[in-house]
């Protein structure tokens, strides 16, 4: 549908940051999953809607496209948009966070180790680690890329590539740097060994063990453990709307805060978004104070809606913001290519990467770069986020049938992880031994949060197509999540 | 040569860990350094020697081999060995370190990083940085390998392969493990993104900011700055025979010294060798006080003498030992791929891993796994071990000629780096500036101690193969250190 998206009028952003379609897109949804619209209903014409809402026709089809790649609405040839089956009823979302306000000593580690090693069992339901399928990744392509390669570059290949690393690769990201919102040069840009070795050695330019680092809460154990000893001081977040901004000033008023680390698009595990105006504010808030934003970006090509949200390093006039990312969740988790605009904390940052891994290995770096420059990655990530959006949308109301009462889940608008508030009672720890005796893997809620809180969350990844099998796991998830003793 | 070795009988090991013909060699190199045996002489017949000095037939044959190996003399078929020309009135070998007995805080970030930066440059003479010339490397062999890993594992290769690692991988790690004296099984090992990752693991493993390590003096600035906010005990080490165990026993007495990282085998930059005795006794000591030895053995294969020296894991009876290497030097340093076999800590490690890197690139391991396994490893390495050898050789000679008076330079018996000790006068750091500007990279002194010591020091790359460019750059250098003024 994306491509119907070009022939468009170009969307109109609103004063709250938001596209005005979206607000358009929202209305609807309220309808469906307040059942004022019901599944296999027809919905309003776009003219006639336009003439309701006193938007143009333009914008009312941007809008249903959105409600399409959501999974709320589905094309019937020469009829119109129709409301797809089974998509009201759904649980409410979970409440934004509130952590309390004091930094704590991160040390989850032997619950993540546990969680990880889980994972790896192919015998076992994957659903605790984010990995797409290969089923829905450019494996072909992108390896017939790596092929040529090395049968073409046979000396560059053998050597290191020393930071700042694969000068083409660069090129490529720096490209792409205007989908969200900035213009990066080849030589603003250090490739790591995935978004983990950038934002590890992002947190190690700009603190040192002891020091306090904001984060969201809930938010990726990975980068918890990432910080070699700092402190985590969790801010309120929204599922939503992201980061509580608000909480945030305060806690930078009230203590020493040394960086700050953020997910603004679709944070994992909640799936929340800011709005551009959230992110600018966000940037010019730390900036003011000189706080280093951290922001991890892997999942900001995984939208769902019409168009890339922008980072939130499109309003860093400061060079404080250090944006991290990679091809992992969209490309190849296997080729381990990552990257990192560190703004004014480059040559740290660099030579950091010398002492961690030396340099990224040379030939993945080469072949996706070969990848991106050839035109592959646009047609693929149009057809990975449909999918995605599909699977996320499956997941919800597979959870909406089989969880107990009193289960919230988010609506993320990208990315493919789910976080499932459970009803207090249910102890997602042993939820997680429970379903891992029927060969499901689950994340707990615990290790999202540096003070283990969470205790009756979990999050369910959606990066397997959607499967008998996986089905099957819900209903027995749900079944275990419903029989938890109080 | 090597393969000559095969057919003789099994050397014998002697009390103090050396080989008989390792000492009958020592000997004659001797005679010949001193001038006893001159240049273009034949020396003595096998047979004749054999009778002098009371040994076998076989071990004078395999001392000649290694003289042969090392560039002290050259076979004239039916006729008997001779000195080779130019190869006496070599400088002496630089005295033993003796570093003051204190930690430091280790701090040389700056220069280390320029001097990398230095070496990145195609159009300066590399003698900075200790890389193999990929004229020495089997490029062709291993990318066919990785073109054919590429095209006939997509989906394997698209996946996170987790800690710890490629299965295929560490079995042919575990398989070469013999050659170095242990008997690893393929669970006893992580793969890494090269040696300098394994490295920052097992020290994360170990100890935390503020900890003690104690190190050898001069050692590899790569350590000392992956120490990660921990300080460096340096131990007086030996050019020849490597870390002084007497200094290190009183050292670990006096002082809180958290573990221990040495490079036993052809120490960078001094190119020491302990012998089997002194690693045995080395890895009692520690083990008798419970302080973990980290060994980096990354050139260890790179031996010029007959036999590969052994692994101090090789005495390891307490899970102590964390050995780390890869195959940078010896095979692809742009594939990223090494290992830790990390003994007991192998949980923390490969949590660590997760957590720095998530997983080593997917399809380098594979090509890399392929490679060794098919047979191609052992025949590359004779070869690359003849060529170091003499390049290593050529390089002490050609110091010899060009270097002022006063110079001292190693011997090493392996690997491919030479420690050269000015006259007194000649401060490294200003000749690297002076050398950088005629286009000539060197490493100096200071960025091999956490003190900054060895200001006359440098030290000097022998990865690439003789050539005029090479000479020339030496004669450059040794007129730029004559004429440093006091």
């Amino acid at each position: 549908m994306a491509s119907k998206m070009n022939t468009m009028n170009q969307p109109t952003l609103q004063d709250d940051g938001t596209y005005l379609y979206e607000q358009v897109a929202d209305k609807m949804t309220t309808l469906i999953d307040g059942g004022t619209l019901r599944p296999g209903e027809r919905i309003p014409s776009v003219r006639k809607l336009s003439g309701q809402l006193r938007v143009s026709i333009s914008t009312v089809q941007q809008a249903y496209v959105l409600l399409e790649d959501r999974g709320f609405v589905e094309v019937r040839p020469q009829s119109g948009f129709y409301v797809r089956l089974r998509s009201r009823n759904l649980p409410p979302e979970p409440k934004p966070s509130s952590p309390s306000p004091s930094a704590t000593k991160v040390g989850v580690a032997d619950l993540v180790a546990k969680v990880f090693e889980a994972a790896r069992n192919p015998n076992v339901v994957p659903l605790a680690t984010a990995i797409p399928s290969s089923d829905l990744l450019p494996t072909k392509q992108l390896n017939r890329q790596m092929a040529w390669v090395a049968r073409h570059n046979g000396r560059e290949a053998m050597n290191y590539d020393f930071p700042p690393g694969n000068e083409a690769l660069r090129r490529q990201v720096a490209r792409r740097s205007l989908d969200w919102g900035c213009s990066l040069s080849p030589d603003d840009i250090v490739t790591t060994c995935g978004t983990m070795e950038a934002l590890n050695l992002c947190l190690r330019a700009v603190a040192k063990p002891g020091d306090t680092i904001a984060v969201e809460s809930p938010t990726f154990y990975g980068i918890l453990q990432a910080s070699l000893g700092m402190k985590a001081f969790e801010i309120p977040t929204h599922p939503r709307h992201g980061i509580d901004l608000d909480a945030l000033d305060r806690a930078i008023k009230k203590n020493k805060i040394k960086a700050c680390l953020v997910i603004p698009n679709f944070n994992n595990p909640l799936g929340s978004c800011m709005s551009d105006k959230n992110k600018k504010q966000l940037a010019e808030m730390l900036g003011h104070r000189e706080i280093p934003l951290i922001e991890d970006d892997i999942y900001g090509d995984l939208y769902f809606g019409a168009t890339r949200p922008k980072a939130a390093k499109a309003f860093d006039k400061r060079g404080l913001v250090l944006l991290c990312s990679s091809f992992s969740k969209t490309i190849a988790p296997g080729y381990r290519v990552g990257w990192t605009a560190p703004g004014r904390f480059k040559a740290q940052v660099e030579h950091l990467k010398t002492m961690n891994t030396v340099a990224t290995a040379t030939l993945p770096q080469m072949a996706m770069a070969k990848f991106l420059e050839n035109g592959g990655y646009d047609r693929h990530l149009r057809r990975l986020r449909k999918a995605l959006a599909m699977q996320v949308q499956r997941m919800i109301l597979a959870i909406s049938q089989y969880f107990p009462e009193g289960t919230r889940v988010t609506r993320p608008a990208g990315g493919f992880v789910l976080w499932v508030e459970l009803p207090k009672r249910v102890d997602s720890l042993e939820l997680y031994r429970k379903a891992l005796d029927k060969k499901i893997s689950i994340a707990p809620g615990p290790i999202f949060s540096a003070k283990q809180k969470y205790q009756n969350f979990i999050r369910l990844s959606c990066g397997q197509p959607w499967s008998d099998r996986l089905e099957q796991a819900l209903i027995t998830l749900g079944r275990l999540a419903g029989k938890a003793q109080g």
